[in-house]
């Protein structure tokens, strides 16, 4: 247990001894001449865990599906995805600066950013007509930022449609392993429904810094100048790539505790006043809920939990407060968790 | 009544007499730098009329709105806007390739083209995150490119929110006086719940080229930048500015008759077989039916109607057709086409 | 003669009196749905003039100019241009807003504009190095805004590097027929040394409004498309077409004219006291000279022609004049400037 | 000594020992959410070193320059740079994609790369006429990519130009450290030239990964938002962060050392037969050289070299050799490269 317990997001996880110890003894070399085995080891073992033919490292997960964006779309192509996915919200506009790419977005707030191959082919342009743009690209998140997991038929409906226009689909599977944990399959069962997919190395699987993007060979190669344009082409990478290998190799392993906590903190935090929680369908190491009691201020409650040693996401503009878990968030620290809010609420309690 | 007559749209309207006598006598000079005198004129004349402070000459519609956008948003800003409007499904991705502007769309499938307000504030950024795109500005289209027209009291609301976030508001008004002329007001009432309009000057008023866009005298200084490195600077302009005048002054008295002879139209396609239309709130002069017969084919429909001396458009692939009345459609052209499609019609009942 | 002589530029030039007439009685139609005749048979003459499959008609030169590159270059490809023509010094960096393309331009101040096959070659990107940009385009200016015409050879020896990468080449041909006239050749014969040429229907040819590119049938279908999304699709397009026509078929034949008289200005201008001018190579309707007494302001010196019925540009920052003749300055309007000249520059000799 | 020699780039510099143990014991936080205490140290540190208020920590050399040219620029601005510097050689056409900048090149195959005050100011914009962009930004680079230093004086003299004309100044400054050890002056003598500089702290420096932007606060804070949207907002980056700082603290020490032993190359290399070297004036880590016999081919010699454990970058298409020192290349591997040499350039005399 560190100095703090924090809940405020997964990418906070710091890395583990057995990482830091990788680190300082990764061979490395340049990888803009290729010279670095450990990142080249690295990206043939994503390849071969996401079932595609190739993989590339990249700085992070926004890189990376920034740089697939890129990699597939032609100047003023649109880009089907939800609303309420990464790359519309939190990516600073880069689809549109980067790539000219015209997003046409789906309202997803009913179903936690989740589409529906109906919603996507509804957007999809049927003609080449001369004031259409070209649909480019189809951009899932599996598993969402809402938490929740696509299931493998919606997936496969979603591709046949695409496959169907000749579109390729993008993932962004920064925690496509949190979603293979919860669908009991391996992730390449998950990847096999779409041409290219990122994920991230960093967040609940721990390693400092650094994401990957997998796809064809072809995909990849064009992908490679992509993230050299971007800035993305990194020397000595493999100091980098060695923890990455831990974190794929070890630490997708530790991913089902990170959901066997969260629902028991659900569960927990289901009996306390004012709190609005649904735990009833929990797919990944995040839960939302929110304090009925308007006297409960959200900046008066993280700075009580701050001082007692636990890091804490306020509320949304919407009222909605967001815990996930991670390596290090276990029993013990859910608990006191629990434990603390707790006591808190307890106080408004007449 | 010409030789064909045409129903695809109020853009084949082809100029009147008078237009083609203004053309003759233009007094014109070179408009880039400044001298050209007609379209000093129309540009006033339309300022005036839209109750803002001034105007410019566009070539077209869609070059207003981009225009108009690229002026108003910086690289990677939101754009929200309904996602069947003009600006997302007709302008071949132009905002995002000249303006790198950040789609947001919303569906109106619903609403045929009407956003809310609350639609609107729902998307809008709230705080100034770093991973947050700046929400730059909303587009509203009026009438829209489904029909309706939006009351005053919604442009109203729209507006209200938008100058709550200091946010702006631009509206595709390519067919403005449409809407005027069915609320019964002067298009500056329309205009006055935004900071920029683009109008079109051929369509329904039958000026063979040009737009214009209106708004503060600073938005139009910076406009005619954007229009100089769109290409849109043109030289001795008062040619077209001339007719465009004439479309301003006289031909905006027709558009009550073009919402006359739709009604009309609408009225009498239900009582033909197979046909459902909904006739009961038409706003603007265009129509949209079914044809329920499948084996009335819409090729062979349009061909029929052609060798009639009718050019109509073929069903949308959701089967949907569209009719659209103008300056040379009138009574007789209407009843003409109510015969004929009666005719035809009648032959596939039993 | 007009109330004023103008020799700020040719764009000043207005409609003859036949090309009055040819838009009041134009054939029209809607150009967007192909359906204006004079429009094609525009664009099948201007086509067959330059000895390409096809043309396209747009706005203006520097609209067709930027449809161009857009139509030719992938987002970041490399533009090989002069750094003193057009496309770089006037076009308010379209090139970079709209096409992304990457300019790389060549200092050709001492060659008044002019490029070399070498300097070209040069700059070519010969391999395809993950850190290189891909050389898209190749843009020469005939001719320059600097008043130069490319010798038949050179354009030869630079289309001969092109080819030798697999590198397209674009002509701003926005006065290409003044340079066929200097050249003595048909505009073809410039034309079939690149891939694209952009030329002017206004300017010394004296239409109102608009330009054309020519080229490929694969070209002009793709910048179809490109001139849709710069807002360049017009309507009843017939009525610019139509004094199009006529500059081509009656307005060329004149142009001869306008090298006689710029020469004959330039022997008088030569004679005057003060004026620095080199008469020895004039090739198209554009002189440039300098005053040497510093006493001569050029604001004074604008204002007296002003008083005197001549409009006329100052000096450049640099303290350069420009002169242009055109259809509407002929030996009696050359003459009388060169005697007002005169009259004013004898006032500084002491 | 390593296995291989390399003398392809100091780039391929890997971790000293003390390097990789800073990386296991880094004390990190999340960045995004400016919670890494390395990071911040690193930070404050490169901004005191160069004197400017604040710095920011990038993935890369490449990606400083384009995000600091984001940062600076709108849409459509010039940026006025050598046509030989990095920025314009090998960063695939991003400053065009990414930021829309209009690139102005001068040509300065005659100076290395070196700029002059004069030829800057000529390319600025000096009015806003509506045809022109705006002159947005000048890049000069320190190094320069061919191995030159530009004086204070010359940096002296182009600030003030552009101060004149109120435009900012970045500095691509890879290699800085080499040019302050050239100059014998702290770095923050030649950064005060300058409103923002891109500093590595790998190449020379011997970081695996990683570079810095410095410039005004608001000017980083602003460059937050831009790394951001490219995708360079890391999480654990005080892994990267404490080689870096051991980068500036420790090996900027030995860059003297590095010039040392090129300068003792470049003179053994002048006495072997066929090598054409000026060992005049070498200013960096970087010396160039040709090869007069025909015979001798670039792909042989670079597989002998490889044979005998030395990693030797092949002829450019003008013939050129590159060879650049580091810290792992001291007197013995420059003798050993010369004897190597040597040995097989006898070969080929009669």
């Amino acid at each position: 247990m560190e100095d703090f317990i924090d809940f405020r997001s997964d990418t906070v996880t710091k890395p583990t001894p057995e990482m830091r110890q990788a680190m300082a003894n990764a061979v490395v070399g340049d990888d803009v001449f290729g010279d670095d085995p450990t990142v080249i080891e690295l990206q043939e073992y994503a390849a071969q865990l996401l079932g595609k033919e190739a993989a590339l490292f990249v700085p992070s997960g926004c890189f990376g599906n920034q740089c697939s964006i890129f990699t597939h779309v032609q100047k003023g192509d649109e880009l089907i995805l939800a609303n309420e996915c990464h790359i519309v919200q939190y990516e600073a506009g880069a689809a549109s600066i980067i790539s000219n790419a015209q997003l046409r977005c789906i309202d997803t707030t009913q179903t936690a950013g989740l589409l529906t191959a109906k919603q996507v082919e509804n957007l999809i342009r049927k003609t080449d007509w001369i004031v259409y743009p070209r649909t480019g690209l189809i951009s899932v998140e599996q598993p969402t930022s809402q938490g929740k997991v696509y299931p493998l038929e919606t997936l496969k409906e979603i591709y046949e449609v695409a496959q169907k226009y000749n579109i390729k689909v993008h993932m962004d599977g920064a925690r496509i392993f949190n979603a293979a944990t919860y669908l009991k399959v391996e992730a390449k069962e998950i990847a096999k429904y779409c041409d290219s997919v990122m994920l991230c190395l960093s967040k609940g699987l721990c390693a400092p810094v650094g994401s990957l993007i997998v796809g064809t060979k072809e995909f990849i190669h064009k992908a490679t100048k992509s993230r050299k344009m971007m800035g993305g082409g990194l020397r000595q990478v493999g100091v980098l790539a060695a923890p990455g290998l831990l974190a794929l190799k070890e630490q997708t392993k530790h991913l089902g505790k990170d959901l066997e906590v969260i629902i028991r903190l659900a569960k927990n935090l289901k009996t306390l006043p004012f709190i609005e929680i649904d735990d009833s369908n929990i797919q990944i190491n995040m839960i939302f809920f929110s304090i009925t009691n308007p006297e409960i201020k959200s900046s008066e409650l993280v700075q009580y939990l701050l001082e007692h040693k636990i890091k804490f996401g306020g509320a949304s503009s919407e009222g909605v407060y967001r815990i996930i878990t991670h390596f290090y968030t276990r029993e013990k620290e859910v608990d006191y968790l629990y434990e603390t809010l707790k006591t808190y609420l307890q106080k408004f309690q007449k």
